[in-house]
């Protein structure tokens, strides 16, 4: 990146030439370019992914931004420039003069000469297949206790009586339903509401709350996955912070300070992956006093997970292969011993602690009939089995925390201030 | 419209003439355009709106639809011609040479030579807020006893202690929470599950379902609302039409032949209006032997909005105010009499029924004061009627039950077809 220093001797040669069009212009990242103070129509060369554009009737505005800063850099073409291919998300080098902006919400802009898409960006292209998964389900996917039972009201019950014939619960996750789905669309997700009846007061709980979850056959290594949550969580990020940017100015000016830098930290450094096994040593060999003592194949608590984020620069840290024995039974063996692991993965982001959870899936009939039956979930799991035996493939998907998520990018200390009608123990208001 | 003649003729003189670009173009509507036997490069106009863009490196391809037929008119074009304002469901005029296509997907194409944007659309106007209203309630929206109750599972439940303090439901309709953000957000609108307890093993109903529904501020008459309803119907039909029509063709060739040539005629009029009382007398005239007697002040059966949809000629027909005494409280008094009516409105479709109900909201207070009061719900509601006493305004909104509408527009018996996870009573699979 250039520094300011060498941003004013680039723009001063560059204003010196006497037939700019003929000389290369200087490249500039978008914090130069933004930090620029003098600007006398300097021929400046911009590289980086459109956030925005607005089509007027004989001006193009486009706003586009590198990772180098948080806001985006104002560019105004002519409107012979527009095309189709100028859409978000396209990587673009737009050549042009550095002016000074009349608009009061930039200091400077650029005025395009040239404008080269480098990469397309249709969105349409990520080939997710959206499935409604159901809310109410016979199964249990987490194995855990914390389940909301469904019955008709008390009024109209008829009692020892199942409406559906069996005991029905609210979904904790739609990822079995995605993996029967999965296995004909390839790759699919769910946005949807999920449930815990978990008796907790914590800053980070609710009774019910959204789910971003994803499947993906032929998957076969938890490196594949942990690109596809990378890129969402950025992907997702850059989209809001384009399209709604007084929304989150407000929460980091008023309640957040600081969050637009730790956020913009967090989107322009590549995430951080080390195992569950280096987590549990980087632990041990901190001089923190911890109230849970960290011991391998006992969980991460939050202050562990809040410890290790900090360690790791306060950018978001991928832990992976975590210990069979505290993982569901659809995680994939890792064959691995004596301290035996699968394929998870969860994702740590400073703030919140884990908003991503994932793993392969147990994709082999065989590994997975064993673990049902150690379970004695054999029975109840035989529909899920089927799924390994007729064209069983290597896959396996996430899911994320919606509430957390915004409280990560707004900096929100209480996920019942991101949720407009929050459910918690005690609390079910309207 | 032209007819076949007319067009052949206005083709021939087309074709005849010496100097075709100074010659005025033959308008042919797009149903003329893709009938022509006889394709020799005539010049015509054809008029309509954009169903699908396809941007290709030298070439654009459109498809144009003016509603004359259910099938679009392929346009190819110079990507000259491309520009953003050519986006789907703006209204545009083509001028050009009607010629042979090369592809085997229609007989005809038009070559472009001049396009016209006459009114451009940007969909992001509609400006309808999503929000997520809650899956766990504990209000009981239609005041109506077919409601799951919620409760932590058996295995972990302390018997009569209630998880949220207070009784809790599944969600029935997501209404009153939509009407607390229509007061600050004007236009909003839900997608989400809604539940019934009911008993029904009907080829309609299914214990969980989805629903679009919206709430609009500052509404004070039906057929504003109507307009926005029948609106939502044709535009969503639009879409799927053009964007998955090998989904929809493979539906209407192999479980409804016949369902594309009713569903083009449902899209092309406007749809009928009648009130309670007009659809009460028709009923009543009809020589039909109902198994229920049409009777004022009782609800319509399904046999009865059968029968209506038929007696309007297969058309949707809005059916508006209905007794009082028939719905719930919050719906807005007509003040009318003796038959005391409420501003209310059903959507009646061929071969569902019931696929929308709507109303205006009762928004002055001593009026709903008063209704609560009679009913006994004064105390339980006493947070929905506030929102009468700070701010108030006239409003109404609707739902519509999705799964209904793919019957709707796929022609698809059994509600239980076009859900993956169907939910019904004695029956949770997976």
């Amino acid at each position: 990146m250039f520094g300011a220093r060498c941003l004013v001797r680039a723009l001063r040669s560059c204003s010196s030439a006497p037939c700019p069009r003929h000389k290369p212009s200087a490249r500039l990242s978008v914090r130069d370019a933004l930090g620029a103070q003098n600007t006398n129509g300097e021929r400046v060369k911009v590289q980086g992914w459109i956030r925005s554009v607005r089509s007027q009737k004989d001006i193009l505005f486009l706003h586009i931004n590198d990772g180098s800063a948080l806001e985006s850099l104002q560019v105004v073409a002519d409107s012979s420039f527009d095309s189709r291919e100028l859409a978000f998300g396209s990587s673009v080098e737009v050549q042009g003069q550095l002016v000074k902006s009349p608009s009061k919400k930039q200091n400077v802009e650029l005025k395009a000469e040239k404008i080269e898409v480098v990469g397309n960006c249709d969105a349409k292209d990520s080939g997710f297949v959206h499935i409604h998964t159901p809310i109410i389900t016979s199964n249990d996917c987490e194995g855990a206790g914390e389940l909301f039972q469904v019955e008709p009201s008390s009024k109209i019950k008829v009692p020892e009586e199942n409406f559906f014939n069996v005991p029905a619960f609210l979904t904790v996750s739609g990822q079995l339903h995605l993996e029967v789905m999965s296995g004909a669309f390839t790759q699919v997700f769910t946005f949807g509401p999920t449930f815990r009846a978990e008796n907790s007061q914590s800053r980070r709980h609710l009774a019910e709350f959204y789910m971003v979850e994803a499947e993906i056959s032929f998957v076969e290594s938890l490196q594949d996955l942990m690109q596809v949550m990378e890129g969402l969580f950025k992907t997702a990020t850059t989209i809001v912070l384009s399209n709604c940017p007084e929304d989150v100015d407000l929460c980091h000016k008023f309640i957040a300070p600081g969050q637009k830098d730790r956020l913009g930290h967090m989107l322009k450094n590549n995430f951080v992956i080390i195992s569950y096994t280096e987590a549990i040593e980087i632990l041990k060999q901190s001089s923190q006093n911890f109230t849970f003592t960290p011991e391998w194949g006992v969980d991460l608590y939050t202050e562990h997970e809040k410890y290790l984020v900090k360690h790791c620069g306060n950018i978001p840290v991928f832990v992976i292969n975590y210990p069979l024995a505290l993982k569901p039974f659809y995680m994939r063996d890792n064959e691995d011993g004596p301290q035996h692991t699968v394929a998870a993965v969860d994702l740590l982001v400073p703030g919140v602690g884990e908003l991503f959870g994932g793993s392969l899936r147990e994709e082999r009939y065989h590994f997975l009939e064993q673990r049902l039956a150690r379970l004695g979930l054999t029975e109840a799991y035989q529909w899920y089995l089927d799924l390994r035996r007729f064209g069983s493939v290597p896959h396996g998907g996430f899911g994320m925390g919606f509430e957390r998520y915004l409280q990560c990018i707004l900096g929100i200390d209480n996920i019942k201030d991101v949720i407009p009608f929050p459910r918690f123990t005690h609390s079910c208001v309207l």
